[in-house]
Order: structure tokens, then C-alpha cells, then sequence
């Protein structure tokens, strides 16, 4: 089995981390919360201080960051990764981040004879725990190869969505499309129901007709057509507005760096903000309904 | 069989009297284009040109007209349809108009012991041509009931949304919905492809994900992915812009008049407005991709 480096064991990190252990891989997990990396020493993992000796003997890296910027202290710069790995060493980061800095930091460590993948994800907390996560790779075919052995473990659809950054293009893109058709549905639904159409009816017709989509059918902002969304537990979390917010605004840099028109995205963004503004970031992002209704103040 | 009188011979209202026709019922047309009503006595069909006489003898009378302001101009006042129908005649509007227009019709029609109903369509010229439309209808269920037989031969999928005004609330909540998902799918496949992701590699994997929707697998905005969207006939509607903004314009009118909060909606409506002061109306709404690319002129 491989030895593992893995960085950043965060809601995310430490379940796709703890499903490599179970699998029989040896996992050194590094992160500045101890609590978190006793858990995994707890189940048999290992735990260091010093990256840069541990990725020696390593045959992966993998990093789930919170931040482009976070992205770039741990691999670029002398005391980086990329400027300490031994050749070959296989580099995937799972962060979401902008694809700017996943194809700087993607350069630089094919500079280096190093393989690297950008893999970010969707699924959340449960499917990170379940191993049931979707991955979107960019990077060279050879060290998507290379890496699918892990993602595998961790995920249950694992795509190839071409060049390096291309994974971070696929979910910014992806998330962008689903927070506007979320703010969609639930304008929809809010003003079906002030018109008094009720809410089952209104979906009985609008999800077999052409104003389907998933944040219709499979996470319905109102309580009671799709038994399993959050709109049925009080709009717990699930995805939080804050979470679709860093991917809307990732997608607003994107459309900055490509002069792309995306006049939606935005007005999607500043929504998000708003629920921000209030202070109720950690609602499901599917709560942007409440927003709609003047409930959250 | 029936005897129907039939208002408004357009490019929706021609093929549904055809049909009618077709199925052995007779039909008696009126329309102020004479041509239009001259393919529907070259078929078998009758004309008239004084429709308070026709509607005596009729058993069921149905509209499809442009406006709000026409439906009430036919239906309502001393010279109205309403005023003049002998008892318990069946009226069927399947006019796309404000809810508001629609249920004030129906009040007037049952004060004089008329069957009425909204029975709103989707399914866009082939839809009225192939009888394959989708109804939308509100109103008392028995009016329902009545109608069902006539909306069956001109239709595929009869739903009943409720009380009076609910296939109107069905139809302009379900269109604005698909007019911000068909802006947020174009500028999402826009940005991707700025990005360096392609089309069909950023259609595989949105569309097995949480962006998924109508916009995007039955319609795609951009040619390849969906073979029969309009994309890849040079945007030849399908469904026009200016049709989009009619409904979206009416979604703003009852957003208004419910005070119901609808910010992409209202935003949806501005980029149809774009279109159409650029004098592009008559492309297909998921032509508003060119417009993101700057390339409707």
C-alpha cells in the first residue's frame, strides 16, 4: 500500500483522509487543529510537524485548503513542497480554488518533474464520509492516472475534465449555474405560492416541464415535494451559503480574469452576500428563500 | 361531435383549431388575418365574422390571443363574449396573460353561469402542430372536467393547477424560471469555455451534477451537446426571445403586484429587454449566449 501526506484534515479533509486509512494506505495527516489530527492517530494514522521530511518517503500528497492563498504558502516558495519533494512525487490538491493559482502552482511543480492534479469536489460532508464523492481533475493525463487509485477510494465519480485547472473551471462553473438556478427556484416557488399556487402543485408541474433542474428536483427549497432537502430540517446544512458564496465569488474572479460576461453570477453573489451581511452564512444555501420572504434578519 | 368557436387563428391558435377540425369536431374561426382563417375553411372549417351570433349554437368557445388587454376586450363589456353566451357555454382561454386579467375574466364568466377556465400552453409552435402542447388550467374543477375533452386532442399533458388565474401563475412562475436557468446555463458554458474547458467536456460533467437542468440537457445553449436544440440551427426559434420576455414581463407584473421578491427574475427581464432593443427578438432565447459574447450587434 501507498504512504500518504495528507494536508488539511478540516470537515472535509479528515473523512476523505480517514477512508484512505480503512483502506490500508498509510496516512500522515497534518493540520494546525490538533483535535482533528488525533482522530486520525486515533485510527491508526500518523501525524507530523515537518512536511517537508514526511513527503521524503511519500508516494502522494494530497492538500484540502480552504484558500487559494493557503494553497500557495504550502506548495510554492523555498520551504514549499514543490521546491523539497523528490521527483515524481504525485501531488493532488482537492481544494477549491481559483484556477489562476491552481495552474501557477500546477506549473510550477511540472517545473519540477513532479505530477500534479487540481481535484476538486462536490458531495459535501456526507459524501466525503461515505467516499461518494464527485471529483473534477485537470492536469496531465498521466497523473490523472496516477491519482484516480485515491480518488477512488474517496469518491465515486471521478471525471477528467482536461488540462490543469480545468477541475477548478468545471466547479466554479458548475456551482456558479447551480447558485442562480437555486435563486431561481426559490423566486419561482415564493411567487407561485403568493399567487396561491401551492407548492406540491407548482412542482408536480414545473419538474416534468422545462423549468426542471436540480435545485428542483433533487434539493427543494420548500418543505415537502423532495422529502430528503434541507428545506425539510429547518434548512440545515447540507451546502451552507457561505460555502456557495466562496464559489460564486471565485466564479466572479474567473469571469474578472476572462472579461466573461456573467451578469446572473453576479447578482447571484451579491444575494449571498446579503445572507452574509445578516449573519446567517451557515444557513443551506437553499435558506436563500427565506431571504426572498424577509424572514432571515 | 362539437360545435367550437375558435378566437385568434396565430401561429399557436391556427394548428390547435386544425386539430380540433382533424378530430371531427366543427369549428368556427375568427381571426383578423384573413389567410389565417382561409386555411381553416379550406380545411373544412367555417368563418365568422359576428362572433355573438356564432356562439348561440356553440358548445365550447376558445381564445388564444396576444394580450391581457384583447382577452378582456373579447371577453368583457356589452359587447363581450360573457355578456352575450347563452348559459352554461364552456369557455377556454388559452391565452398567455397576467393572472390578474385572468381571474377577473373568470369572476365575470361564473357571475353569468359560465364555464371557464385558463388553460395556458407550453410546447411552442411544433407542440400546437403535433397536438403535443402542455396545458396549464385553472379553474373549478368541473369547468376542468368539460374542457379536458377539447385540451386532449390539441394537447399531450392536461395538468389542473388549481382554482381560477393557476394556469397562468403555473405558466409565468415555471417560464421565469427557464428564462434565468437558460441566462445562467449560457453564461456558465461561456465562462467554461473561457476558461479552456470545452463545451461538451463541461456539459458531461454539469449535467450528471448539480447544475443540471432543463436549460441545459433538453435545450442546450450552445451547438453540440443537444443535437436538436437551437443552438446548432443558428438560434432559429424554438422559442423567441420576444415570446420569453412577454412571459418574463408578466412574472415582473405579478411579482409587483404580489410584492414578492424577484431579483433574478427582474434581471432576466432586463437582458430580454437588451435583446430586444437591439432588435434581435426573433432569435431563440438561448440565443442569449450571443449576447454574453457580445456578438449580437
Amino acid at each position: 500500500m501507498a504512504e500518504v501526506t495528507f494536508i488539511g484534515l478540516g470537515n472535509m479533509g479528515l473523512p476523505m483522509a480517514m477512508n484512505l486509512l480503512k483502506e490500508g494506505h498509510s496516512v500522515t495527516g497534518f493540520d494546525l487543529a490538533e483535535d482533528q489530527v488525533k482522530i486520525l492517530t486515533d485510527a491508526g494514522g500518523k501525524s507530523t510537524n515537518n512536511i517537508n521530511k514526511t513527503i521524503q518517503t511519500a508516494d502522494s500528497v494530497i492538500t484540502m485548503l480552504p484558500s487559494g492563498k493557503i494553497v500557495k504558502s504550502v506548495y510554492l516558495g523555498d520551504d514549499g513542497i514543490i521546491n523539497n519533494a523528490p521527483e515524481n512525487l504525485l501531488l493532488i490538491d482537492s481544494s477549491t480554488i481559483d484556477v489562476e493559482t491552481a495552474r501557477d502552482v500546477s506549473k510550477e511543480a511540472v517545473n519540477k518533474n513532479l505530477k500534479i492534479v487540481d481535484a476538486p469536489v462536490s458531495g459535501g460532508v456526507g459524501g466525503a464520509q461515505a467516499g461518494t464523492l464527485t471529483f473534477m481533475v485537470g492536469g496531465d493525463k498521466g497523473a490523472f492516472n496516477s491519482a484516480k487509485e485515491f480518488l477512488d477510494i474517496m469518491g465515486g465519480n471521478i471525471i477528467y475534465a482536461g488540462l490543469s485547472g480545468n477541475g477548478q473551471a468545471a466547479k466554479i462553473c458548475n456551482n456558479m449555474l447551480l447558485g442562480i438556478s437555486m435563486i431561481g427556484t426559490a423566486e419561482a416557488f415564493n411567487l407561485a405560492e403568493n399567487l396561491g399556487l401551492d407548492a406540491q402543485t407548482f412542482f408536480d408541474i414545473s419538474s416534468t416541464a422545462s423549468g426542471q433542474c436540480w435545485s428542483m428536483t433533487s434539493y427543494c427549497p420548500v418543505p415537502g415535494p423532495v422529502p430528503s432537502s434541507p428545506a425539510n430540517n429547518d434548512y440545515q446544512p447540507g451546502f451552507s451559503s457561505a460555502l456557495m458564496l466562496k464559489d460564486l465569488r471565485l466564479s466572479q474572479e474567473a469571469a474578472s480574469m476572462t472579461t466573461s460576461s456573467t451578469p446572473l453570477g453576479a447578482n447571484a453573489t451579491s444575494i449571498y452576500e446579503e445572507i452574509e451581511n445578516l449573519g446567517h452564512e451557515n444557513i443551506d444555501f437553499s435558506g436563500v428563500i427565506k431571504l426572498l420572504q424577509n424572514k432571515l434578519k
